[in-house]
């Protein structure tokens, strides 16, 4: 049993490369930072991200929404003049309106899920990070933004400062999520490269989840989401830049520094691995660009075989 | 100014008629009866039919829905095990969740409308007979059914053996309509060829609307919505054979005898016209098949010419 974190879109792409290996062996708790309220609809843009691709629907031109999809629904919106700034897709629809309507009647998200899941026969587990509203909030140098706004009406524009997870106290592990990390058949945890602050914080913020992780005698392992001096997709090496941080996967290892045991890096960044080792992090030089399915999966092999690697070292360790 | 009353289909078509010639001048109160909660959407049937028809956004070829539209959401949502008995096309769907938004932050089904009617370049007013839920059940052979459970899901296969409004005896006329009706420059009320039961009915049954339009000297002129022994569209014909009564103009003359002053049947059913006239109802024999939008404009303007010779007789009778 493997447990990953993950966020959005490159996220999205490892897991689906570790599920293409481990079917029902994986499970990935997800961010719901990004959710929010649209046009009375729920809307969890990284679940439908990863459930989408694990489904083999997603939209391969954007990384997000469902393939060939059409757009009647927005055009109407607009006609009707309702807010069409989110794009919202007629296919993609039929997800916020079943989940919405479930969610009002009392369900959880992670049933929600788990049955959508079932649907679109997806043999991994997709968890959100709580059932409980934990919403990302960017503190930019004109304020606090919620992350929507942020991320789509403002492009990403306003320089950030900082982020707040906004319910994070209140919220709770879900029993599914708790269960998996506690579970005695756990091998190991590998933290997606997805964006460090936007999607892999929020899921570490939920209480106890943090503490649960650095409990566990499983080996973490990160792959970074910056080649070079820029992200692969998204904000990332933007954030990093406007938080004062070189934009560096050396960066990134000195983040996850103390919770990961490994970090996997492209090998255009080959240079940086004395750097990173000396902070105490092993260090995986490996193709980390996801252009095909099979890059997914060799990148999802990568990430099995340092975690087996670090056991077998361990268990070499502990034999007297 | 022209009040219409309207149902579905066949109402959209003459309101449509009668719009194009009198615009600001029309308002039609359209029955909510059917409206009822899918998927945690607000759908109001008949106020959309009447507004897609007006707005000329109308389907040509069902009579309901939105031209040109597409239906990836509803194969979307069988994909998730979803219900699609209700088949809701990816344009109209702009409209329930934008409405359902604004229901639920408290705005009235009233403003609403008149909002929507706005952005679609509607002139004349499209009033909803409510803004409290009134809700049409069917009594059946089989018991009481929701209405839209008789009419889609069950295709109206179940032999009805009544109607029943709920909520109607709570429903309270809306200040628009109540304006309208007692405005001074009301000159004719127009019941448009809907169905009696399950069109008309349920607006005549909004506490003191029937009332209102008996007290006002204006002339009352229906269409009958059958030609022949058949209706036009929809299941009037089935009904009327199933409450007892026989299928004919005569029967829709009994119905809203004491209400209307004039009765327009079709040029099939000129031999009924004496027998009609009996019953104290003027009556005016002319095309009532609406097929092309010329018919429409036609049929609304022998509905008007039918009101004001009913005004000039009562003027020329009150000459001393």
């Amino acid at each position: 049993m493997i447990v990953a974190l993950a966020g959005g879109v490159g996220g999205a792409k490892l897991a689906d490369g570790l599920a293409c290996r481990l079917g029902r062996d994986l499970s990935i708790i997800v961010n719901t930072g990004d959710d929010f309220e649209h046009l009375g609809l729920h809307i969890s843009p990284d679940l439908d991200t990863i459930m989408y691709t694990l489904a083999g629907i997603g939209n391969p031109a954007t990384g997000w929404g469902v393939a060939e999809e059409s757009w009647s629904f927005l055009q109407q919106i607009a006609r009707l003049g309702g807010p069409d700034w989110f794009r919202l897709g007629d296919r993609d629809l039929a997800t916020h309106i079943l989940r919405t309507q479930r969610l009002r009647r009392g369900e959880r998200l992670t049933s929600i899920t788990r049955d959508f899941c079932h649907q679109l026969g997806i043999a991994a587990r997709i968890l959100p990070m709580s059932d409980q509203p934990v919403r990302t909030v960017v503190e930019t140098t004109e304020g606090p933004l919620p992350f929507q706004e942020y991320f789509v009406a403002r492009h990403c524009a306003v320089p950030v400062r900082g982020f707040l997870f906004e319910g994070s106290a209140q919220a709770q592990m879900t029993a599914e999520i708790r269960e998996r990390l506690r579970g005695a058949d756990l091998e190991a945890i590998i933290i997606c490269p997805s964006n460090p602050y936007i999607s892999v914080d929020p899921i570490l913020s939920v209480p106890g989840l943090l503490q649960l992780i650095e409990e566990r005698p499983v080996p973490v392992v990160a792959v970074s989401p910056i080649i070079g001096d820029a992200a692969v997709k998204g904000p990332a090496a933007k954030m990093m830049r406007e938080l004062g941080f070189d934009v560096s996967s050396k960066s990134i290892a000195a983040h996850y520094r103390g919770l990961v045991d490994a970090l996997v890096i492209d090998l255009a960044d080959a240079a940086l691995k004395p750097a990173i080792e000396a902070m105490g992090i092993q260090v995986r030089v490996a193709p980390t660009l996801m252009r095909s399915p099979e890059d997914r999966r060799a990148l999802g092999d990568v990430c099995v075989e340092v975690a087996r690697a670090l056991i077998e070292e361990k268990r070499l360790r502990s034999v007297p």
